[in-house]
């Protein structure tokens, strides 16, 4: 059976478990690690509260040797002040200290203790769950030591990565994509989680991408900023950004392939299929939102600014009278005129138009007469999409989300206590 | 019994009944008049796709003799094009003509038709419903002529109108001041439909106020703006402006008091009750609005601008998980930091503060202990106020806002069809 895990692409080794976070028992601590070591590179939110994980993420990015990451849900570690930063930077450390302790063990029998806190730096961690409470560091650091125990490139190992990163998510969401790049075999592969609180810049929440290209790492950080902003920046759920979002991509380049170190032809396809892989994950998350029965995607055109095109697109995605219609399969059209007459954009209102899949509802601003059966069962796809032309100039954008059902709000009336 | 609907003021006639625009057979047709003329001032939804009616009246408020007001529920007369908007002149022709038979009949018994369509122009009409079907006009019209007959300034006729403007509201919506001017007794009264579609600017849905108070047209104007924007326009409900918003007030002057005809304290006494008897008119579209359960009050303060106070109130008062958690009575300040940290407003991260009723949960950007038992009491009452310091500055301002329940999304999935 073919490894469709993040330790698919060569020279990674993965861990997940319970480490005792979460009260349901559920895996909630993760190991990604690159023993050769990678170039890595990572994107993270933009919201100006932010986890102590994002925090000190940010500070660790900057070293050049980072081939480590650690992983725990369940808690945030977000809003905890001080306390919160100290056991991020615990995290790291203690994770620096037991991959090390492994390796070592696995070459001799003995260990020497070894001062971690510098070598902590070349660690990365991301925490995501419930905001303002203080990680169960002792139990954080005694799961980490055995996951550290358990690192394997195994697609099971992959699989348990992807399992111990999720919250209310309710499957592991993985994607790879496999091409070849001067002859060499290239593999690209992500697990995300993310599941609410998603919202474009970025709807990241989790995001883990391994590879095995060679390629320099500013043209990794280009092609990772270019494949978010094209597809899990382009997914909305409820509007708000996390304070915990993260996306990493670590590359080992034990392909063989000769580096890319422009902007060439190989660059292009591996940027490709990195935006490929991300809007396979990113519609794993919208079908797998919380509650969310269904997706759709909404083009908007006509617009007279790119920036334009984008707002018009989120606000159809986010207004929640438009969602509940997907919901219930209505082709409720006039709620996403109404969503769109209010996003602030410029528009002409004698030429605005709305199609729903290949059926117009809207046209030059008046209605059409459709067939209402066919319409509906285009909005009940898994997948449909909502065309709206400003008619004011030449700019588009495009933008995800899903269905809100009552169930969302079932799972969040009640996620506290 | 007194009358608190509006036609307690001196010089109001109403009626409301059905005419067969709602399928559930419910009333869905009202008219206002003041027979003895009145200054009439409007505010109108700033979204840019509009209702028929509002287009129409948006034109007609030009008019110096404004007295009567017709309107609809059912259907919003929204993205109907020409038709549209030829049908809502009809509506406001047919009403001016209506009502002046009934008038002449009063005082005699035979009457001669006469021309309508100049007449019209005095007429203010406003619809609310569904977006994107033609007005039954037919029905309108006779509807019409009937509710003509009928207008009276019993409580009853005011009563009978707070329930034909309705349309997913579950209870009329009134409310009425009394107040004392130079020794006058003077009244205002006000009636609302609103739930769902609910957005500061402006968060009115329908509004008809009316007041025997003698006053001049700008400072009617004035006072009418003032407490829109410190009530109505304080509420969100989804986020969303609709197309058809729209708030009158019709002042009679029969009260008997010397015209207010500066910003003397005469006007800042009529002005602060009108902000009242608004405030208590949002308060009870809050609690009514589609599925919500209990409201909130958000304070935003300590914001480097008085728009940073705004949008941040906003965000937290918007934001889903945050509507969730109130309709779970759980006290998850957490959302509402994330809220705040994502709103795109200055703040400091180590000054920003949370309370939630006189309950400290985060102060200078760390988690405070507190008795969860009695927050989720705060939380579960049918208002409470949750309030944040952003650290940033001295600017302040506050929102409405109302839980998210199941209720909500199975209300707005099936609404069309």
């Amino acid at each position: 059976m073919n490894n469709n895990t993040i330790t698919s692409p060569r020279g990674f080794l993965a861990a997940g478990m319970r480490c005792g976070i979460k009260k349901s028992g559920k895996p909630d601590l993760a190991l990604l690690v690159c023993p050769s070591g990678a170039k890595t590179t990572a994107v993270f939110t933009t919201n100006k509260i932010v986890s102590a994980a994002v925090t000190v993420s940010k500070e660790h990015i900057k070293s050049p040797e980072i081939c480590t990451v650690v992983v725990n849900s369940g808690n945030a570690n977000t809003c905890t002040g001080q306390a919160g930063i100290k056991n991020a930077i615990t995290m790291c450390a203690k994770t620096a200290y037991f991959v090390k302790r492994e390796a070592y063990l696995e070459r001799h029998t003995k260990y020497e203790r070894r001062e971690t806190k510098e070598e902590g730096r070349n660690v990365l961690v991301a925490s995501t769950g419930i905001i303002g409470k203080q990680l169960p560091i002792k139990k954080i650091v005694a799961g980490i030591s055995k996951a550290a125990e358990n690192l394997s490139a195994s697609s099971k190992a992959g699989l348990d990565f992807a399992k111990a990163i999720m919250t209310t998510d309710t499957k592991p969401k993985q994607a790879v994509r496999r091409l070849e790049i001067s002859g060499k075999k290239i593999t690209i592969a992500g697990a995300v989680k993310g599941a609410g609180m998603i919202a474009p810049n970025m709807a990241t929440t989790l995001c883990f991408i391994t590879t095995d290209a060679a390629m320099t790492k500013p043209l990794l950080a280009r092609a990772l900023k270019t494949a978010i902003d094209n597809s899990l920046n382009k997914l909305t759920v409820d509007g708000h950004q996390s304070t915990n979002d993260t996306a990493i991509i670590l590359a080992s380049g034990l392909a063989g392939n000769r580096s890319i170190v422009s902007r060439c032809p190989r660059y292009k396809k591996f940027a490709g299929a990195l935006v490929d892989l991300c809007d396979d994950l990113v519609k794993q998350m919208a079908l797998d939102a919380e509650g969310a029965t269904r997706m759709f995607k909404v083009v908007v055109k006509g617009a007279a600014t790119k920036a334009d095109a984008t707002r018009a697109s989120r606000a159809i995605a986010d207004y929640p009278l438009v969602k509940c219609a997907v919901g219930g399969g209505d082709p409720n059209w006039g709620r996403i005129i109404c969503a769109v007459g209010s996003a602030g954009v410029k528009l002409n209102p004698n030429k605005l138009s709305c199609k729903l899949g290949d059926i117009t509802v809207f046209k030059n601003g008046a209605p059409k007469k459709f067939d209402a059966k066919r319409a509906s069962k285009i909005v009940s796809q898994t997948e449909h999409t909502i065309a709206v032309d400003l008619g004011a100039g030449k700019q588009s954008d495009f933008c995800y989300g899903c269905d809100l059902s009552a169930e969302y709000v079932t799972i969040n009336a009640d996620y506290h206590t």
